[in-house]
C-alpha cells in the first residue's frame, strides 16, 4: 500500500507574482499586450484543423521573415537552442566534417553540439568582438571541405553582425551547406535565405518576435533536404527528426499529417500573432527601424564617453549592443543597479564576452528613441551611483 | 543588395481565432482559467530571481506530486516527448543493453528512441490492451541483463495502466534502472516514485496537469544519476544534457546557476500554477477522483451496450478510457459528428490502436461527473445520427 510522505510544498501557496520589467538584456524581450492575449486563447488539439491552419499560418510567416520559398519551414517546439540542435542532427552523421565559425558563444555551443553527433569539426576563429573574412572563410572550406558550415549572423554574446554577403556562394562552390544562426540578428539586420544562398537558418521566438521563449523558427533548402533525405542512418534525436517534423508541419507535400509530438498550442498562437505584429511593419522597416534606433543608441553611449565593443560600425549588431565595461566600476553593480533603481534590465557578458562588456537589447517593440533615452539616463544615473574603485 | 521578393502572407492580416472546445481526447486537456491567467503575466528574464524561484516551487510541487526526495527533478523544457528522449538520452551510452515494454504505442516509440543512441535494444511484447505480469518481466530483466527497462505505466494508445508493484525491486535485483512514462496516468492512478524504486519518471503539463502542453515533468533517482553522471560519452544532446539542465535547474547542489537555454517562461508560469491548483486537491484526492469517475463512466458506457477495450479492470487507465469501436459504424464519423454538434474532442485509436477504438480523456478539472454525462449524452446522440452500415 502506497502512502504519502512527501507532503504539499508551501512555496505552492503562495499566489504566483510576477514583476512588470523592461526587458532590455539580449533575450527575452518584452512582450506586448496583443501577443500575450492571443498566448492565453483557449487551448485546442494539437491536430485540430484550426490548429493546423495556425501552423500553416506560421509557415506563410516564417518563409516572409526568411524571404524563403522553402517547403521545408517550420518552428521547432522548443528554444533557439533546440533549433540549432535540430539543424545539427539532420544534417551530420558520424564522420561528416563540420567547419565552425568561432567568434563567441554560438560557435562553441554549435562546435560542442557537432561534437556530440561524432563528426570531424573544425573551427576557424576569431577574438570576441571580431569577423571573418570572406577569403578566410573559403580558406577554410578548401582546406576542410566540410558538409556544412556554421555562422552565427549575430554573435549576441559579443555584439557582432557578421557579413553575409557570398558566404552561401562559397559554401556551395566547396560543396558546403550553409547554416546561419540569426537568433539575435534577425529582423533587426538584412537576411534573405534564398538570395543569400543560405541552407538552413533559425531564430527564436523571444528576440525581434517579442514573442514568449518556446518556439523557434527554422527553414531548410531544397539542398539541405537532399542531403537530410538521403542519410544513411536515422537522426539520433526523434523528437528532432525533420521527417516526422515535416509530417507534422505539412512540409512533406502529402495530404495527411502524422502525429509526432505535442505541439505547445499555446506559444504557436503568440508566435503566430508576433509573425502577424511583424508581417504588419513588415521586414524593411524592421530592419531600418533598428538599424536607426541602434544608430542613435550608439552614438548618446559614445557621448556619454562608453566605448562600444565592437571596433567595426558595420559590424554592429543592431538589436544587442555590447558596451565595454566602464573602467574603474564593477559591471555587476552597475546591473543590479539599474535592475533595482530603474525596473530595467541590461545583462553582462557571456561565455567569452564574460566580464568584459555590458550587453543592452532592444528588439522589436523595444526599439525605440524613447526606450534608449531610458537605458542611456539609466546609465549615466548608475555611474553616478555605483562605486568608483580607487585602483 | 538584397530585395524583398516574397511578399507578407495574406493569411496572418486574418485575426487569430481559436474555438472554445471540451477537450475529452487524450490531452491536451482544458486549461482553466487560473492556469490560462499566470501563463499570461508579462515574460521576465530567464535568470532572473524571480523565475528561478518559480524553478524552485516547480521542482518542489513534482517533488511531491512524484512523490519523490530526489534532488535531480526539474521541467524539461518541450512536451513530454522530449521528456522521454531526456531520459535515454542520459542514460543510455552506445551498446548499453535496454528492455523496453511494448504494449502500445509508447513502448514502440522508446524503442525507436533507444535504437537511434546506439543501444541494444530488446523488447517484451503484448497485444493492444494487455499488460505483463511480473514474471514476465524478470524472466526478460534475467534473460537480456538490460541497463535499463521501460514501462508505460499509462498507455494512452490502448488505454491501459500498468501495474507497478514490485517492478522496481525487479529492475534493481537485476542491477537495471527502472524508467517509467507516466504521462497518461500521473495524477489519477497512485505512483510513489520512491516507495516504488521507479529511477526516473516523467509526465506531461497537457494532461492531469491541466497546463497548456510544453513543459516535462521528470525526476532521476540517486542510482539514474549514478549511471548518467559516470558515462564516458557525452550524451548526444546538448539540449537535454542532464549536467546542464541539472545547473540551470540547481539540482546540482551548487549556489549559482549556470544560463543552459532560455526557459519557456510563460510555460513555467502555467507549470507552477498547475501544480499548485493540484497541490489544492492533494495526490490522493486526485487519484480518488479520477478513479470515481472513470468506474461512473465505465458503467455509463457498458449500460449503453459500449464495450471497453481493455478487459481487466484494475488495467484501465482512469484518465484516459478506449471504448471497442462500436459495431457497424465508422468511428471517424461518430468522432467528428461529436466535434461538430457537441463541440466535444474524442478520439480514435493510435498506432497500434488505430481504427480499433474511440478514446476519451477526462484529465484534472475534466474529470467530473458531469462531463462524463455529457460524454455519454454526446455519444448517445452521435450512435443514434451516424450511418450504420448494412454490412
Amino acid at each position: 500500500m502506497l502512502s504519502i510522505s512527501i507532503p504539499r510544498p508551501k512555496c505552492l501557496q503562495k499566489p504566483l507574482a510576477v514583476p512588470q520589467r523592461h526587458m532590455f538584456g539580449p533575450g527575452p524581450s518584452n512582450v506586448p499586450p496583443r501577443i500575450i492575449e492571443a498566448g492565453a486563447k483557449p487551448v485546442i488539439g494539437h491536430m485540430h484543423p484550426e490548429l493546423l491552419q495556425i501552423m500553416d499560418d506560421i509557415k506563410s510567416g516564417i518563409q516572409y521573415i526568411f524571404q524563403t520559398q522553402n517547403p521545408m519551414t517550420l518552428a521547432v517546439s522548443s528554444t533557439g537552442h533546440s533549433a540549432m540542435e535540430c539543424a545539427f542532427v539532420n544534417s551530420v552523421e558520424p564522420g561528416d566534417g563540420v567547419l565552425v565559425a568561432v567568434n563567441g558563444l554560438w560557435g562553441e555551443r554549435a562546435m560542442d553540439i557537432a561534437e556530440r553527433l561524432g563528426s570531424r569539426v573544425n573551427t576557424i576563429v576569431a577574438p570576441p568582438g571580431a569577423f571573418f573574412s570572406n577569403a578566410e572563410i573559403e580558406q577554410a572550406l578548401s582546406k576542410y571541405r566540410p558538409v556544412m558550415f556554421f555562422l552565427a549572423h549575430g554573435e549576441s554574446s559579443t555584439g557582432v553582425l557578421h557579413p553575409l554577403d557570398g558566404i552561401g556562394q562559397l559554401c556551395h562552390k566547396y560543396n558546403c551547406l550553409f547554416v546561419v544562426d540569426s537568433v539575435a540578428s534577425f529582423g533587426s539586420a538584412p537576411l534573405c535565405m534564398d538570395q543569400q544562398d543560405i541552407d538552413i537558418v533559425y531564430t527564436g521566438s523571444q528576440k525581434v518576435l517579442n514573442a514568449p521563449p518556446g518556439t523557434a523558427p527554422i527553414s531548410f533548402s531544397e539542398r539541405a533536404c537532399q542531403k537530410i533525405f538521403n542519410r544513411k542512418t536515422k537522426p539520433v534525436s526523434f523528437a528532432l527528426d525533420l521527417k516526422w517534423l515535416a509530417s507534422y508541419w505539412g512540409c512533406d507535400g502529402k495530404p495527411s499529417r502524422v502525429y509526432h509530438h505535442t505541439g505547445p498550442v499555446s506559444g504557436f498562437y503568440s508566435l503566430r500573432e508576433s509573425l502577424a505584429v511583424f508581417a504588419e511593419e513588415g521586414l524593411e522597416k524592421s530592419w531600418e527601424r533598428h538599424g536607426k534606433v541602434a544608430e542613435y543608441f550608439h552614438a548618446g553611449l559614445e557621448n556619454m564617453g562608453l566605448k562600444l565593443f565592437v571596433k567595426e560600425k558595420k559590424a554592429r549588431l543592431p538589436a544587442v549592443t555590447t558596451i565595454v565595461a566602464p573602467h574603474g566600476y564593477d559591471w555587476k553593480e552597475i546591473q543590479s543597479y539599474i535592475m533595482k533603481t530603474h525596473d530595467l534590465e541590461i545583462s553582462g557578458g557571456l561565455g567569452p564576452s564574460a566580464g568584459l562588456v555590458l550587453r543592452v537589447g532592444l528588439m522589436g517593440c523595444n526599439s525605440t528613441k524613447e526606450n534608449v533615452d531610458m537605458v542611456l539616463a539609466a546609465l549615466k544615473d548608475a555611474l553616478k551611483h555605483c562605486h568608483k574603485s580607487k585602483v
